[in-house]
This record gives structure tokens, sequence and C-alpha cells, in this order.
């Protein structure tokens, strides 16, 4: 199944060779080296697991890359590809062992083709931008990562990302259709294009989500949607969280499909208006937001039959936004829920487990109760209409065994996901955060099925090792101490 | 990259194994063994490549299957699965020293969630049968090629298919939710699932289209869509076929995603309507069906911007669908549109390239300068709004050289496809028909990456071998046959 490059020990003479290469292929202000300059980049979004790389690599044209993963692959150097750094799960945490190769400097747009209704871009451009470039067309960029403003394509593509449109508008992967890829040996291809279908083996999907594990993107071309006439949103209250669980499985029952369905339970509404002042019911247990998009006449349509499943699930008010401005100013608190919740807790781990619509008001329960057990608070956040949960479980690093306690209570619910038939992540992907409970989720043949693929396109191991796939002894590690939990 | 199941020989003791390890897994008549009994498998919708098999297995329980696998795996004989037979590329054509793993008994839905609009099937399941099984829930299983009342969801899968209405409602890959698979060895795994996303490699959209090459499909969750309300399509004729590409190219870039965007060239309408006496204009160059459906208002509104469309672009007559019979009608022409060629030429093939829209107007007068070139007459039939070219090129096997240079016409079209920015396939698969054309869609590079995945699922090469991914010497003989091409 090839080496783990995890486990990767360079000898004093090998990081002489490396560095010698590295200053080779870049210039002085494209290679970070020492201490206090690579700490910036010793972790992601997942700021809890740090560490320090050998070096950092800026590079700025695409032989630089190509050159860079020759280089690392002669030497037998781990490589870590990062983006914007906004990950959740740790995929673009550095080895110690390996350099972290950031595409921040390929932030061009490279085309717009308004006729085909697609955009080629570069790695490091953001998410935002390319809805900004394309925006005199009548286009957007659709999924809307809530950290839209700072990620960029290159880490979307690595994390399978979505945001609170991708209920109608899709992930990542169905927004991108094509991608220029460099492999672990520095190998260019292309793969996918603007074809509907691509003979061959699907590879398109196949990196898309791969957490930086199979080849380091050097180009995306994206779909572009067409922007939508009006877009309204309804808000509304519930007292109850299982009725408003309900209430979504009811809608999307009555084949509606909102381009957003979000809810969010009383300790983020509580965080969320404090900070962003959106109106939000605080006596409320749980509020829905549930939009609709189209021309007048189908928002009007869409929306009477929204209220209407809202009235009949037993929604104690329900304000419908009257303009744009509104619109924004209630989906501005749904985005700004995570910093929201950051301001009243000194740390909180966030969840990210999708679970079938049909348990939703059977897991909020569960996961009210674990918080008792745990003596933690929790805040829910959820892309309700895909199904997946983000519980914010709060708690303070400093007091003894409490990040312990937090970790422990986010395996549970994690594991609850998989248990009720969902997964242990609907868009912030695996990384180091979530790779023990990779176990849980799959067999033995399914995780070997993932280490035949990694070993396809990375023989030796050296591309993001140590993240997304368990090895089997870590497994064999987890369901020893799993099955010892107490409780 | 593993051997090839291509070049397998077997010695006699190895037969008489495999043939009594058979007659222990399957009763009398789930194994056909005569070469009379296994005729009838020879062939699947690509009748001009015939290929006699060792046997033809017809298990009806899953245990089966892998004790099947099991067998050949450990005596390594190739295996080619097999749904209702009729794919148009050769995918299902025998080995000769192999086995056809017939799934036709497979014929159960096995469960039908309406609230999370999914349905569980088995892979002898035909298309139009899990339609039929939903429509009492409102619900109906979007993809709907032409064969749908005999195709199984097994072949679809395995050639992740289209039809009239994937360019609105996606492809097979879109409208399956998760697998239960069995690999080479028959070991089961499971992949993919309800949830938006699933952790890891997306093994899902990688088996879907791999031709059989991978894994033996065992079970499928797919993805119900709510029938709309109302449907309604729009038959516009046009003088030029360049008029009519371009009209198809305005209607997307004007942001409309019609339900169905169809081409049909004169040709074509004419072998049609003697047929199915759809009513189509005779004296068109080329017409062109624009569906739109949803609610009365959606329809009403999408419905007039087409025809804005559609006048701006020149069409010399515009004809709406009044009822849903006539709705029904104008489909049954397009629809028909194999067999109506098939009744007015002694053989044709159909081809299957996509192009990106902005250049079908070019494309279609180099196809018609082709037909000239060669010779043979050419209907054309497209699914316009994804690209995807079907021209049907007629001949005669039984004038000398005919197939050859129908074989090498539509070599060009596929050429011709890839040189424009396409895709030698958009919904029929490679097969055997185009495996020498993924030589000139792919480099030597991107064929070794499809090589490595075929290895890392099936290292003996026994799944389907010789299919879709053309071996390195296959390659190096068609780029020398390929540029001595004369014209």
């Amino acid at each position: 199944m090839g080496a783990s490059g995890e486990q990767i020990q360079l000898g004093e003479a090998e990081v002489e060779r490396l560095v010698a290469g590295l200053r080779r292929i870049l210039a002085a202000d494209e290679l970070l080296l020492g201490r206090e300059e690579v700490t910036p980049y010793e972790c992601d979004g997942l700021t809890a697991y740090r560490q320090q790389p050998l070096a950092v690599a800026l590079p700025a044209r695409e032989e630089q890359v190509v050159e860079i993963l020759r280089l690392c692959h002669g030497l037998g150097v781990p490589v870590v590809a990062r983006g914007a750094g906004t990950g959740l799960s740790g995929g673009a945490m550095p080895v110690a062992q390996g350099i972290v190769l950031s595409l921040a400097k390929f932030m061009r747009i490279l085309d717009i083709d308004p006729l085909a209704r697609t955009a080629r871009v570069q790695p490091g451009v953001r998410n935002l931008a390319i809805s900004e470039a394309v925006a005199p067309y009548g286009f957007y960029y659709a999924p809307d990562p809530s950290s839209q403003i700072a990620c960029t394509l290159g880490g979307n593509v690595a994390e399978n990302s979505g945001g609170v449109h991708c209920l109608k508008y899709g992930l990542t992967v169905h927004n991108v259709l094509g991608l220029r890829v460099a492999l672990v040996d520095g190998t260019v291809v292309e793969i996918g294009g603007t074809a509907p279908d691509s003979p061959g083996y699907d590879l398109l999907a196949l990196m898309i989500g791969s957490e930086g594990m199979l080849g380091v993107v050097l180009e995306a071309t994206v779909r572009l949607t067409p922007k939508p006439q009006l877009a309204r949103v309804a808000m509304a209250s519930f007292d109850d969280v299982v009725k408003a669980g309900n209430a979504v499985a009811e809608i999307i029952a009555a084949g509606i499909i909102p381009a957003g369905l979000e809810m969010m339970d009383k300790p983020a509404t509580r965080a969320v208006e404090d900070f962003v002042h959106a109106g939000y019911d605080l006596e409320a247990e749980a509020i829905l937001l549930a939009e609709a998009d189209g021309t007048p006449e189908e928002v009007a349509e869409e929306m009477a039959a929204i209220c209407a499943v809202l009235e009949k699930s037993g929604a104690s008010s329900i304000r419908v936004s009257r303009d744009e401005a509104e619109r924004l100013l209630f989906w501005a608190g749904r985005k700004a829920a995570f910093p929201a919740v950051g301001r009243i807790t000194p740390d909180y781990l966030c969840m990210d487990g999708t679970i079938p619509r049909k348990h939703l008001a059977h897991v909020l329960t569960r996961i009210a109760e674990l918080s008792r057990e745990y003596g933690l608070r929790c805040a829910n956040v959820f892309h309700a209409g895909d199904g997946n949960l983000h519980p914010l479980i709060m708690f303070d690093a400093n007091r003894p065994g409490e990040i312990e306690r937090a970790t422990e209570y986010g395996g549970r619910i994690l594991e609850l996901s998989v248990e009720v038939g969902g997964t242990i992540t609907g868009e912030h992907g695996v990384g180091i955060e979530k790779i023990v409970q990779m176990c849980a989720q799959f067999s033995p043949e399914e995780l070997a099925a993932f280490r035949a693929v990694k070993a396809a396109f990375d023989p030796p191991g050296l591309l993001n090792p140590g993240k997304a796939v368990p090895t089997p002894r870590r497994c064999s590690e987890y369901r020893l101490t799993g099955s010892a939990r107490q409780g």
C-alpha cells in the first residue's frame, strides 16, 4: 500500500539537499525557513493542533510547483499543500519532516467564458473573488462556505466545500468542471472538462475532496450560475427544537428545495444576536431560515409553500424578508455564528456530522442530553436541509480536562451520526480532527480501498501524509479505546 | 500496473475447475454453457462485435455473486458483468477466456423512502420500473436513456447514463447516492450514502461510469425527483443547422436550463416522421425541442423566454405542445430516432461525441462535409443542451469497404470533438468501440492514472478486461496509423 510519509525521518544531509534545491527553484522572498518565519503556517483553522514544518515554499509560477514536487519526490520529503489556511479539520497542518507548499500567490482569474458559463481560475483565487469577477456578466460561483471572503478555490477543491446554498446548487464537486493537477512526482494532468461526462474513470470527483492527498491543483474550471432575479428568506421561530427538526424534513418531503435551509438553536441565536443584531427571536428554542430564489413569480409561489409547511409544523412566528437589506441581515447572523460563539467562550470545537433529515429531532435531543452529561455548553448551527450539523462545543482549554471532555463529547456526536446512518463530516473534511472516527464510519475493507487509491496516485505517500485515511494500526487502537469508554 | 485479463489463456484443467465451481454455486438453470445457450450473450447493443464466452452465470442471490467472483479470482478467470445488454459501446461484450455474470435476476426494489426521497434497488431493476414504482408517491427517477424501458440500473451505473432530461436533472452520477459493490475478490463494500458529502475519497463517483472494470454493483440507492406539475415542449423549425446550433447556445447563455433541449437534422426528422408521425416539419433543415417543467407559472414564464430566444435566433416556425398527449408525441419522435434510422439503412454506427455548445454550428458543418467526403449518409440527433452529439452514420455492411469507411468517418467525428475541446463520449461509454480514441483524448500520463486506479481495485485485471482504457501498446499503434490517415 506504499509507505506512509507520516513516519519519515530525514537525515541532515537530505535536509541540506532539500534546502539547497528549494533555493535553486525559489527566490529569496519565496522561501521561509526560520522558526519565526514558518510559525504562521504551523496550523490552519483547527488551531488546537500545531506543527512546525521544515520550510514553507511560496512559488508564483506553475513550473516552480512542478520542480518542488520533483525535488521532494526525489528526496522522499512530504509536501502539504495550503491555500488560505481556513480549513477547520487540520487538513493543512504541516508535517514535521516535510514542507508546506503554499499556493497563495496563484490568485489570477485566467478566463471567463459567459457563453459556456465557466471561469478558469488559479488555486489561490478566493472563493468570493470569483463571484465578484463574474458579477458584470450576471453570474456568481454558487458554493459559499462561511469563510468565502478568505478561503481559496484550491482549498475548496481539497475539502469539497459547501455552504448555505449547496442544498440547491451543490457542493464544490458539482460546480468544478475540470482541474489541472500536478501529481506527486510533478507530472501534470488535465482531468474533467466542460463536457457533461468525461470518458474513463471519474478522476475529477476523486480529486475533489481528497484533502491534498492525491495531487496539487494548478488550475480549476468552475461552473458559473446565473444570479437569481430575486431571493427572499423566511425566518420562523419554534418553541421546541424537535418541531423545528420535523419542519425541515416536511419542507423537503413536500418537494420544495429551498436555496438555503438553515437552523440555529437558542444558545446559537443568543450568541449571534449580541454580535450582529439580526433581529432573531431570543425566546425561540430554535429558528429556521428558508430561502426561495428565482423569478419574482417563482419566489412568491415557493415562499407561500414554505410558509404553509412552517405553519403546519407549529412555527410560533414567521417573518419574511421585505427587501435585499433585510435578507442579508437575516443571513448575516447565520454566517457569523462561529465568530459569535467564539466571543462567549474561550474555546470551542466545531463538529460537522451529517445525518438523514428524518433523524434531526432525535439527534438534537441526544446532543442536549450529552451536553448535560459532559457539563459543557453546546450551540447548534445546521445546514438543516442537508442534515449537516455544526454543533459548537464550548470549553476552556485552561481548565484541566476540559479539552479532553470536549473532544470526547464531539466524538460521541460523530458516532451518533454514523449510528443513525449519517457520516462524520459534511463539508469540513476529515483532516487530523476526525481521522479516528473514520474507523467507525468505514469497514476495514472500505478503508483498504481508500488506501489502494492513495497508493495508485502517491506510491511513496508524500502528499499530506497522516490525514483523512487512518492506518490499520490506528483503527486497531481506536477500537480498543473506543469500546473502553465509560458511560 | 497489474496484468491485463485480455491476454489470459486458460488451460483445460482450469476450465474444468471453473465449470465444476460454477456448478457448485449455481442451479442447473442458472448456468449456460453450450455454444447455442451462450449465443444471446455474445454481444450487447453494439452488434458489430461478437465474442462467445466460456459460460454465462445467472445467479439470483448476492452470496452467489460473491462466490462466483471468489472462484474466478482464484482461477484467474475474467468476469464481464451484464445488465440488459442494451449498451451501445460494447461494454458488455464477453471475453473469450472469461464468463459473463448476468445480474438480470436481481430485479427487486428493496425499499422506497418518500421522506428521504430515495429508493434502494437491485442492479437488474429496469430504469423505467423505478419511476413506475415510485409514481404513487409523486416521484420519478430522473435519468431517462432512450432505452429506459429495457436498460437496468446496474448498466446505467456502469455507463453513467444520461437521457433527454439530464441537462436539468443530471446524469446517473448525480442521481445515485450510494452503492453496495462486490470487488474483484468478492469483498463487499458500501460506498456513498444519503449524506450530501461522504468522508474519504469519492469512490462513488469513481465507480459510476467505470464500465464494470472496478466492481460489480449489488445494490444502488437512488435519488427520487418530484414529478413536475406540468411540462410543455416547444418545437422550432430552422432553415439552417447553423442557426439551430446557435439558438441552443443562446438559450443556455440566457440563463435558461430547459428540462430537455434536443436537436435533429433533416435526415433524422425524415426518418422519424415516417416511423412515428409526430408532426415534424419535413422542410426544416433542423428542428429543436425545448421543454419547460415545473408549476404552471414557472412553465409559462420559461416557455415565453425560450420562444423569445428561438424567434431571435431565426426560427422559421415554433409550435408549443397544447397538452400532455401532444408533448409525448413531440418526444416520441426523438426517442424513436435510432430505430427509425435503423429502418432506412441496413446498418448504422451511432457516435457519441460531446462538444462545447459554442462549437455546435462549426461541428455540424464539418460533419456534413465529411459525409460527402466518405460518401455515407449521416442523420444527426443531439442532446443539444449538453453538446452531446449522436451522429448516426448509415452504411451497408454487405458492401465491401463500407464498414471500414463508416468506422473511419466516425473516428474523424470523435477526433473533431476532441479538437474543439470536447470528448469522445457523452453517455454511451467507451467500451471497445471508442477505446483507440481514448489515445487521442488523453495524454500517456493521464492514461497511466486510469491504469493505476484500475490496478488499485483490480490488481489481476479480471473485471471486464480490454474495455475503456487502452494499453500503452494499443496507443502506440494508434498514433502510428492515425497519423498515416489520408485526407
